[in-house]
């Protein structure tokens, strides 16, 4: 049910997604082009979209070439100078072994007067898993999926798999030595931290082969001898800040979660309604982080706090949904549905919430909006909220109200988008 | 270990607790003393405080007498002019029926000079558990087990509640009719509703008999024949907004989640940290809030938005522990613990939880503060910090760390209090 607010909510999501379109972030940070030849490298989600920008913006009349590694229904193109090839995401597969193979292979012989431009997304990672000399792609395998049930840290694995890895922790940088080196990154990890995104192949590694074998030791996961003789190996220690190898190297964040909630919050003033960002990073379960911000948004009608109505409160950030139900829809879908529930029909209150890559999950939809009546609306039609919520069934709902936000896949990640707006006057 | 942050938070904390105390909130809204007598009535947490505030202030020279109800172990006095009796709460008992039938008849045969003062707190509903006329205590109890079993809101709940009751829902106001009736509250529920605190024994209800027929209808729930005779008898029906009953009376609320919240509030302003209030009413799974929450700190530290630091961010409300393992604490401990993970000892942020009531749970209590090293001194003492979430055993944890926050029973309760304050400067 499109209303005036749920229109501004939907304009400000586009506005978070076009802040991270490669289209618009890649060429403003597009270096001056070298004396000798361009390479151009890379993997992520918006790969494909990030080496067509390259493409189209670099000078016709200067050498470019290249070869990214994008995941499969992503690709954009064919480009004109830059081979696009497709790969499984999230779990790896060969095509995605051998673009990384062939990447370090481009990036090879390369001179100070060339420049490698790596083009690194979210997704890269997984899209650029090429294991160590001698170490078995299914032992790699092996010990990441034992990582995902242990319950390390996000930076517990991410230095186990720097040293599992032919490409990442900054291997990548060491191989294009002495080409000058220029990474453009689209973030989508909490912090932003270049040595984190796609698992940093181009930035140094502070993490260890020590540390690597302290987590596998803590969580009591097995390695292979292969893996065990390469950790015995000094040669194979991830480049560490300071390596010569990045003596000729910066990278360049284009777009992040938070620039993407700004350009959001920006449609918001212009729209005289006040933006409060609560942050770019929001985890946890999704039904619950949607009880916490219900009672902020609430706290908003009931108490001018934290911010006074009009006003909106956005976040970004993903957040998880632990499935036990067998229904449809992804974690905004359910973010969404827990919301209304929480808000019980409150009339000043309208939301959205979608991920700025346009696929909820594994559904069509990129998200879906709220409004006061979602519930009563639901319930006239024989829904049952609180059953299909149980059901993690957040998408049957929205669907059935018409009030899906559907974008398409975005070719670009800055994570999830979320909006609460809290109009003012008295409650509807 | 004591920080000049930690001793600010326990300092904010103490505010709020003061705020909600009824020696300090009581006493500003004493109304004129009537011509006539005055009977003090009431129930709650902190019933007894609220009385002997009363018992304190009212002038000696003009007659005072009174009957109020607390839970078990939180009485105080004796006091001069009221009996001050405990009962069991949250599952009522014999000693809470009495109480409330002796309430009732205490009203009885006032005149419109007479003044009926009626004091109530979280936890009234359960210390006033008289049933309607006809229905048997057993048959109320099990319907009210069906009810917090079914999914049913707590407006829902409210609804049957007091439509089987003898002195909720209003009923108190109308047997004390025509005195004149004023009411003190402290509230601890979400929006302050005064036909919700303590189900409202002294203001109009707006729910209907038929629709406490639609909630055991929705939800299944089997009532005996005693409340079906009941619910077919117009005279059961509530007084409703208008009734004549409530021609001579208001209720005002003396203390309130947000008033404390507030209070806290400006002792952090006077200590130069700018205060961002996120709201009164805060619920969903105390750890998946610790982890909005943290999102939203460390957005304050990365980002200066929702708050630029220094900064600290204020949040009321009961979250909600699942149980599943065996462990110690109550729900601000699992709150700390969880939110210690995800800061990951992050070097600007400090935060305490703790309960107004002063017991967090059914420890000895009331909370506890975190401090950037909470991981770091527990993993040194041997403490794995996540296995002790996974057995909800928080309170061993910063027991262990000596950062327990311990007040004993506060006599007064508006619900959780917790800040997260985000320190300036570079990250320590």
């Amino acid at each position: 049910m499109p209303t005036a607010e749920t229109e501004l909510l939907r304009q400000m999501f586009q506005a978070a997604v076009n802040a991270a379109l490669p289209a618009q972030c890649v060429p403003p940070h597009l270096p001056v082009p070298p004396r000798g030849r361009t390479v151009v490298v890379g993997a992520g989600k918006a790969a494909a979209a990030m080496a067509a920008a390259v493409d189209r913006d670099w000078p016709p009349d200067r050498p470019l070439t290249g070869l990214v590694v994008t995941r499969y229904r992503h690709a954009v193109g064919p480009l004109d100078r830059i081979e696009v090839v497709e790969a499984a995401h999230p779990v790896p597969d060969d095509a995605g072994q051998r673009a990384a193979a062939r990447i370090l292979d481009l990036v090879q012989g390369l001179t100070a007067d060339d420049l490698v431009l790596c083009l690194i997304s979210g997704g890269a990672s997984a899209l650029l898993a090429l294991p160590a000399p001698g170490v078995e792609f299914a032992a790699k395998q092996a010990i990441n999926r034992a990582l995902l049930r242990s319950g390390a840290s996000i930076h517990e694995m991410n230095c186990v798999r720097k040293h599992l890895s032919a490409i990442k922790g900054g291997r990548l940088a060491a191989a294009a030595a002495p080409a000058r080196l220029v990474t453009l990154m689209i973030s989508d990890v909490p912090g932003d931290d270049a040595s984190v995104i796609g698992s940093g192949p181009t930035v140094p590694d502070a993490t260890t082969i020590e540390q690597a074998r302290d987590v596998v030791a803590r969580y009591r996961i097995a390695v292979p001898a292969t893996v065990a003789a390469l950790w015995r190996d000094p040669a194979a220690e991830t480049p560490k800040p300071g390596h010569p190898a990045f003596r000729n190297a910066h990278a360049v964040l284009v777009a992040t979660p938070y620039l993407a909630l700004a350009a959001a919050a920006g449609v918001a003033r212009k729209a005289g309604i006040a933006p409060l960002i609560l942050g770019d990073a929001i985890e946890g379960e999704a039904a619950e982080a949607a009880r916490v911000l219900a009672g902020i948004a609430l706290s908003c009608a009931r108490h001018n706090q934290p911010a006074a109505p009009p006003c909106v409160l956005i976040s970004g950030g993903e957040t998880t949904v632990t499935v036990r139900g067998g229904g449809r829809g992804g974690r905004n879908a359910e973010f969404l549905l827990a919301l209304a529930l929480a808000l019980d029909g409150h009339g000043a209150i309208h939301a959205i919430a979608a991920d700025t890559d346009g696929i909820d999950g594994t559904e069509d939809n990129a998200g879906a909006v709220l409004t006061p009546s979602t519930l009563s609306r639901a319930r006239a039609m024989g829904l049952d909220p609180r059953a299909h919520l149980a059901d993690n069934d957040g998408y049957s709902v929205f669907e059935r109200l018409g009030d899906l936000v559907i974008t398409g896949p975005t070719r670009t990640n800055v994570n999830d988008f979320r909006a609460i707006l809290v109009r003012g006057g008295p409650r509807g």
